[in-house]
């Protein structure tokens, strides 16, 4: 197979599997405390793992659209962070993670008490990462999926 | 050429060109009202037109992501609200308009002193409306294009 | 949960386990048949399950782009099918089944001997399906994912 | 405004008014010409200018859905080219343009004698690049708008 602009990585298997350098995990959390929108929405990061980071945030009418749902701005922000960290954690170096576009497709209106939005790396490159995303909302036990996103990430030198 | 799901209706031309009936302006602006996100973003409806509706906000740190710029979510909300009233002002009953699915392109960081987000009518439809939305940060008279992008709505029977 | 435009139905637990009406794999394979673009790619439906499609078409020369490797617009043709079969697999009674639009983000050439792209249905409503897509070229025993695709499709009444 | 991944250029005003150097009209020419997918389309480059190019392909049963209209992947595919080349056109040196992600939606059934897809540069980077791109079906002075896309490039060096 010829050379590509994607390098290969293995995709990771599962959160729960995957050990993560604490430096990385340091590196994400200092990144979202720094992204005023994450601490105006309320979110939280609820999980940092190799490829994969989870961020929760609660489902309040000061973030609703006109019928009291969720704003879907509001599902992609949180999927949009999830899914640029999910690409910042196989970057082993000093780098930052700028969103190149995304696409998102909102299954059903999200309403509940709180939105949990996943990213992924779907394949990890030198300069671009693709990612997917996946939002729910949940209320006691239960969980709707509310959103599917498919985004590209470049990787930008710090400084 | 066959029917199709897409109603043919004119594109607008522009928006300084299209009158619009009051009974429309007052369902966007009280629609626009609804949404506490816009609210808490302190965004405002700038313009309303036939097939065509723009919303400005204030670029400010509550709202940024890790290097001070506007979150792409925060972009992606006054976009989305600025396609999806676009589209309601084609939709002469009661009607509600949804998202099903958007995409959007991030050209540059957006910094400055504002947003302002143009949603616009590509094709009307009885029951799905295809909509463009482009972002430009404003800083005194300049005026940079930050984000484009393409978007499906989705006509829901009010009530 | 409040109603939506989408109606929910079970996510197919894969492909093997669903058993499928004979009168609608009949109905898939009668409309790809007529499909000109598939028999001019030499492509074949590879599967046809619950909510899940597969269709393979031979590599070659007359269908790449301008290194060798198959043309983009090859692999979306064939993911699109595959994405619309898998939603008309869902839909009871008599209907078609047509791309409202289509995203797709290219992961590696595709080169080798075949191409199978891979459709499954996300979301299915009355009158909106998402779906899935994933396309993968294979060389002997080796796979390799060339492409993921996020694609709304919109029911029509036959005739 | 910071530096960002994405470098300033000038958004071509229309494609009559810019001479283009016959270096990278050929080399438009010369790839387009390896590109077996077109042959099989019988399509042509209608234009070549700076930033615009467009292509030209016959509506035939061999390359049709199931209803006899044009395959959406053909639409797709002729559209891809077409903002892959206008990509080309900005890039000054040896270099190969390859599709990270398109995202297209299909405004109406491609019916008629041709169809023809634009492709233009919305922002051109050092590394990627945005195009634009929109279809018309064409049938004697007619002319149906029946797809527009939203894409990103990337610059790979040649050889």
């Amino acid at each position: 197979m010829p050379s590509s602009y994607y390098e290969e990585v293995k995709r990771p298997m599962s959160s729960a599997s995957a050990p993560l350098d604490a430096a990385i995990v340091a590196r994400v959390r200092t990144s979202f405390a720094r992204q005023g929108a994450m601490a105006t929405f309320g979110a939280e990061l609820a999980d940092v793992a190799t490829g994969h980071v989870a961020i929760a945030l609660p489902i309040e009418p000061r973030l609703s659209q006109q019928d009291g749902f969720l704003h879907a701005g509001v599902v992609v922000a949180a999927l949009d962070s999830a899914c640029g960290y999910a690409a910042l954690t196989l970057m082993l170096d000093e780098a930052e993670v700028l969103t190149v576009e995304l696409k998102v497709n909102l299954l059903a209106p999200a309403s509940g008490e709180s939105l949990v939005a996943e990213g992924e790396v779907v394949r990890a490159g030198r300069t671009l990462t693709v990612c997917r995303g996946d939002a729910y909302a949940e209320q006691g036990a239960e969980r709707m999926h509310v959103a599917t996103m498919l985004a590209t990430m470049v990787r930008r030198r710090a400084g």
